[in-house]
């Protein structure tokens, strides 16, 4: 029934993984019929310390767990190996898969899309759960068509090591499809300390502030003629991905084909 | 030309139509034609103090000045009365006219609407050409589909006299469309001093800041699990009309109907 | 000695309590000697579950663990009741009190300040050791003496029940001390929707946002002539509050009497 | 007489010496009795395309001006030589200077600093007249002490040259004077586009946005365990400053010595 969908979670003691047991367990439209797990096969959900309080079997085997459970959905949030392994099975048994990662090659991304052709069974897969964020790329995408002057500022925790965030760095790229390249701000203009103007992208500058006390938060800002627009993402929990994953499997059972990236579900 | 524009302006001395010769002055497509004024019939734009030095003749009668100046582009930015008449003639004459109110009856717009298809020439009718207040709009009409509790902040200078702003009111009817109605906050939340939680418009609140040093500004802030996402823009010169101007002027070239709102051209 | 403070913890169990624990397992300059808890008299504190591993006994009698161990600060965050008994004994028996409630009456607080005075001890009684708040409210009451137009903007999660929140009357109130009170806004402004301009406190006016996925935020904001300036404090996380129980802890051995308010504390 | 200060502004043609005419226009408290200015001796003020209707002397001859016009203020908005003769004889003639220049040396401060005392009479020198700017500073520093993880974003038009501001660099260098020097985010992390993580100022990062449509706008951003602090000044009109040179106008009357910096008037 379409209210009523039959979940497999694989990956459930990972920190996504846990997260996604306990939107199910909070969404009346969601159950779970089984989890898999590298181990704990044999036991049910219930049983394992700090996940919830749930009654379905977990398996080792992916091949037995698809052939013998009955379910409409299998949210994978394991890693790209694994997940391309689990998605593949499931869909050769009928079951939609919905995978959160950026680790799929090209080759196999192709693969799968022609499996779920063929098979003309649904299938989302997406580098990012998180529905404001995927909104934030989206309206900055848009507002960079009539705001071609922009930059960047993304604030993250000081334990981070990379910047600018995975998330600065796909913003720059959505704009960069429809902003026409040029150098922003005055032609002569000068650092009279290095770094002050911040890492360049296509002439867009891109700012990574580090600070204890702050989690995960970008601005996009625009500028023009006697205006600034701004899109502003702040996120502080990873249970801000729930409200996309649960999204996707809802979309999916609608779904013939593969989609890949969370914006293509959010009209 | 498609890239040499010719405009005639109604209203040249108001603080919109001064803005909108500047924008003709610096704009290589644009070229000013001719302007309606209730007074300075036969004397020249370049004489008129406080106006740009473009060199065009100055009407006081719309008739007159449709009939014996070609134009491309009426850019109309008088009061709903006026603008309502010269989009009429500037319709029966073959130009194409660009239009900024709020005043026009629906009847009104339909009349118009209809003589523009009958004629089959374009006609931009907008209450707000600022493209980054109407993309706060967009934007916002989106996000609430996926974030339906939402809150609106304007801040304005502590002289205007209505609170909320027009475009606060503007954004929650269009944010109305779309989300269901519901009662945002704890069910039992109380004020322990009357207004904390600003106005309600259908469970959405609404709060009005005012004080000397701010201009326009408006945050629309959208909560979910985890995270926020905000829309803000901050306008502080009325030149940031003229982009959405110069963009409708642009635009009506290529159109055959009246299109209602700037939103409709910005794809 | 000055940089091995012995501290005796009251509360242990609660949320401030445990974190509490947390800053002393990890700061090098505090010590648990004792725990003061309702139950578990006689237990040792590394044996309670969801308790830091550190090695000291628990009393529930707080006459007998302060005869009995040498401790030079009590950190108190039980109740305002069982807090004013504690600090009291703590006092006579020249432990060097540190208190966070909101709950004492003048009466009490007199009391105490006498007693330490008697004493020539040092004792710390905060109703907020969250550092940050703190400067925002001292920066505040500073800035009204320059900017009299003020208003105030709180936003917190959409379970807190009580609008405005206490950090925004306690904000209003440091400002008023200072602010010749006078209303704001246009003298003939109308709310179009009631309660647009927030809840009316001796003129300023203060608004609360409530929405999931906020946690706990406000913003002061201060106009005047061509500017704004804004004090802004975000917290997202109880552990916000142990900056400053720990540089109470530190202080208060310097301390010859009762001092209320960590304001106090941070030149 | 203490409510009518009798005042001398040199430089009126001048951006901010306009603006200070503006003032005195509408401050009852203040009274222009003569202007200082290269051109234009012998006319009167109202007499001035541009200038504010006022009645008074203007005179190219400093020596003259101050001989002849009993005054009790001279502001001066001149250049740093300028300002230098200007202030010297105002003090000889017993006329209180409010100067606004970041050009004077060491060398001039210290001649000026002994002849105010020499002469007991006051003397308010200072690099920035915009109350906000000054306080945003002095509550940055007084955080530092208690955050000493910082970051400066400063946001201004696309048409500034330098990089970062002269306000961003000050405040820095206030901010040093109270944070021991320590490197700031994870000690591991990496830029994977240079410039990302900002300008360093031992350890502290600063930031710099350029944008049409930002006017000047700062905000110090300080992060401790579960919470940030942030300071945010937003400039939009020059008349800005002009509560500060109110203020020093007022305050100069009740000196016998050279202040230098308006924060010392802002207690």
């Amino acid at each position: 029934m379409s209210n009523n969908i039959k979940v497999i979670v694989a990956g459930p003691r990972g920190k996504m993984g846990t997260e996604a047991l306990k939107l199910i367990e909070k969404e009346e439209n969601l159950t779970l019929v089984a989890c898999l797990d590298r181990k704990n096969g044999g036991k049910n959900v219930g049983e394992i310390d700090n996940l919830p309080n749930l009654d379905a079997p977990i398996f080792e085997d992916p091949e037995k767990c698809l052939s013998e459970i009955e379910a409409d959905v299998l949210i994978d949030l394991t890693t790209p190996e694994n997940g391309y392994k689990h998605t593949k099975l499931a869909l050769e048994h009928g079951v939609r898969p919905v995978v959160g990662t950026t680790g799929f090659t090209p080759e196999q991304l192709e693969e799968l899309k022609q499996l779920a052709e063929e098979k003309q069974i649904g299938a989302v897969i997406a580098p990012n759960f998180a529905v404001g964020a995927v909104l934030m790329m989206q309206f900055s995408k848009w507002a960079a068509k009539h705001f071609p002057d922009v930059e960047i500022i993304e604030k993250h925790h000081d334990q981070k090591l990379d910047a600018p965030s995975g998330t600065a760095i796909k913003t720059a790229e959505l704009i960069r499809e429809v902003r026409e390249s040029h150098h922003q701000g005055h032609p002569n203009e000068t650092e009279n300390l290095t770094g002050a103007r911040g890492a360049d992208s296509d002439g867009m500058k891109i700012h990574s502030m580090r600070l204890p006390g702050l989690i995960a938060h970008q601005e996009v800002v625009f500028g023009g003629l006697g205006q600034t627009l701004t899109i502003k993402h702040d996120s502080h929990h990873r249970e801000s991905f729930m409200s996309g994953v649960k999204l996707a499997a809802e979309k999916v059972m609608h779904l013939e084909v593969l989609v890949y990236g969370l914006e293509h579900l959010l009209d």
